[in-house]
């Protein structure tokens, strides 16, 4: 089993309106709303990729409620052909989320159907009590004894202190459970000097832990703050990957054009699988490649197409580097 | 009692975001939510006046829930002053909501913390059956049988014909009921035809049924469609009332600046209340200018302030207009 922890799980809204004005008023057109926050995301991934998933974390209040509702409700993930894709049935997500007083969080995501943009609103997420939050390493430190790997995902909610994913990267290490920290700003810096397996952060997440835009250099700076491993996405040009096996940059066959939503999670599920599958790097970036290139392919935000994904795989570019100092 | 409809009850959120830049990503500063919809503000407000109120309409689904807790929860309504409003206690407010299969809409105001401009989105609303629609003419029948008065509010949820305020309208004039139609569009022009005791629109909303910008041309013209009584309210200007037994112009002393939100809803609220009270025209424009002025005034949308009110009341001027072909 892989575990997923999404501490700020949130209610993901689409509105879609004909031309977003500011400071109009708009009749919203087309609307959906979906179980998010990126942990919940990944565990879509995971197990549309046939890996039972548990999801851990806090939902609470009417929109948790909803969400845990959409939860249970998921159809198999991947656009359409899920059915009819050889090989992968979809593997249960179990909802271990603890309830906490608070409202879940809303996101809503406002795409202008002229052009195509987005704008989003998402509100900070319950206030999460000291007692909720000993709740929740409780039931963690429970599901890592049947884990497999866990993967940490997201921003923090109110009332949850800026080191809690180091607390968690340590009680996964205590547990021997191979563990990937998926955050940004100050958690991400504090989670990193616990030691992660792994982290996955973009262009702009890495820039802002070490202060260089250059990924290489910041990739290797990752490391020496404590990451074992560091995949930085880096967008339309694929992911560098710096290990403690080896150097490799992984790269889609060609750019492609659509939405980024969900792609970074994804690239996540498509690592934590891999390394869950005991699959070499150089497959494991092939994998998280056309995982998130499928993902943006996709007409809807953070689902994947499953025909382009298997169309992708085995056309992902992989480039080894020398493991120069 | 007074009866106030709301066919698309909706859970008004509103999101404050430091600036609003369309394509990028915010970070919702403060929020509240609140039971909406033209009919429950205008509850609100008859309430604070100490009228007792039902409310009836359609809600429905996990949005309808929170509403209808929300509506339970409605504090006294006012700024802050009402416990020590002499003379006016607030009155219950009865939820005589029909429930739907669907989900009962939300609508969102973005407020630009900066300029303290508003955008606003609008779901659309639950499709309701015709089953439904005829469960809410039985509950409506009832209800007219104990109402001195009633208030049809607001837009129709897809699924209800464009006619259905004209038969609510004609229902309540069969059951000897006072009727007051506060719609727009086509909704208010079959409304109209129907022949309610008063309609309330805006100037926009006055020149699109009319082809006039000219408000008292507009309102005669209102009144050969069917209206018996219009009253139009003409934002910082006041209102005028062009009626069967006579033509009064009403204007606050000075021009306000605020959130023009629910000020409408607060007029509907002071026209019928005095109404129900027997006041004469002159009275009931005089508590309507004041309710709305002190509307615009209150630091929450939707609210009014009550110490604004009680001094605005006896300084609105009142205009009586020749009775000119």
């Amino acid at each position: 089993m892989i575990l997923t922890v999404t501490l700020n799980t949130a209610l993901d809204l689409t509105y879609g309106v004909p031309e977003l004005v500011p400071h109009a008023s708009h009749r919203v057109s087309d609307m959906s709303e979906r179980p998010g926050g990126k942990g919940l995301n990944v565990a879509r991934v995971l197990s549309a990729l046939g890996h039972e998933t548990v999801v851990t974390g806090f939902a609470g209040g009417s929109t948790g409620t909803v969400l845990r509702e959409l939860l249970a409700d998921l159809p198999p993930h991947g656009t359409g052909t899920d059915a009819a894709a050889p090989g992968t049935a979809p593997a249960p997500i179990t909802d271990a989320l603890v309830t906490v007083a608070g409202n879940t969080r809303r996101t809503i995501a406002v795409v202008d159907r002229a052009t195509g943009d987005t704008t989003q609103l998402n509100e900070p997420g319950p206030l999460v009590t000291a007692a909720e939050w000993t709740a929740l390493l409780g039931r963690y430190e429970e599901l890592l004894a049947g884990a497999d790997a866990v993967a940490l995902c997201g921003s923090l909610p109110p009332g949850i202190h800026v080191g809690a994913y180091a607390e968690l990267v340590r009680s996964a290490r205590a547990a021997g459970v191979p563990v990937l920290l998926d955050t940004s700003g100050e958690p991400l810096r504090r989670g990193i000097a616990a030691r992660p397996d792994l982290i996955k952060p973009n262009a702009d997440e890495l820039a802002q832990l070490t202060g260089s835009r250059e990924p290489m250099r910041a990739a290797r700076d990752a490391r020496r703050r404590g990451a074992h491993g560091v995949v930085a996405s880096l967008g339309p040009d694929g992911m560098l990957a710096v290990t403690p096996d080896g150097i490799w940059q992984a790269a889609p066959p060609a750019k492609v054009l659509g939405n980024p939503t969900g792609a970074g999670d994804s690239a996540v599920a498509g690592l934590l699988s891999g390394l869950v599958e005991g699959l070499r790097w150089p497959d494991r970036l092939r994998r998280a490649v056309a995982l998130s290139t499928a993902t943006v392919l996709s007409p809807t935000a953070g689902d994947f197409d499953r025909a382009a994904y298997e169309e992708l795989l085995p056309r992902v570019g992989i480039e080894e580097h020398a493991p120069a100092a």
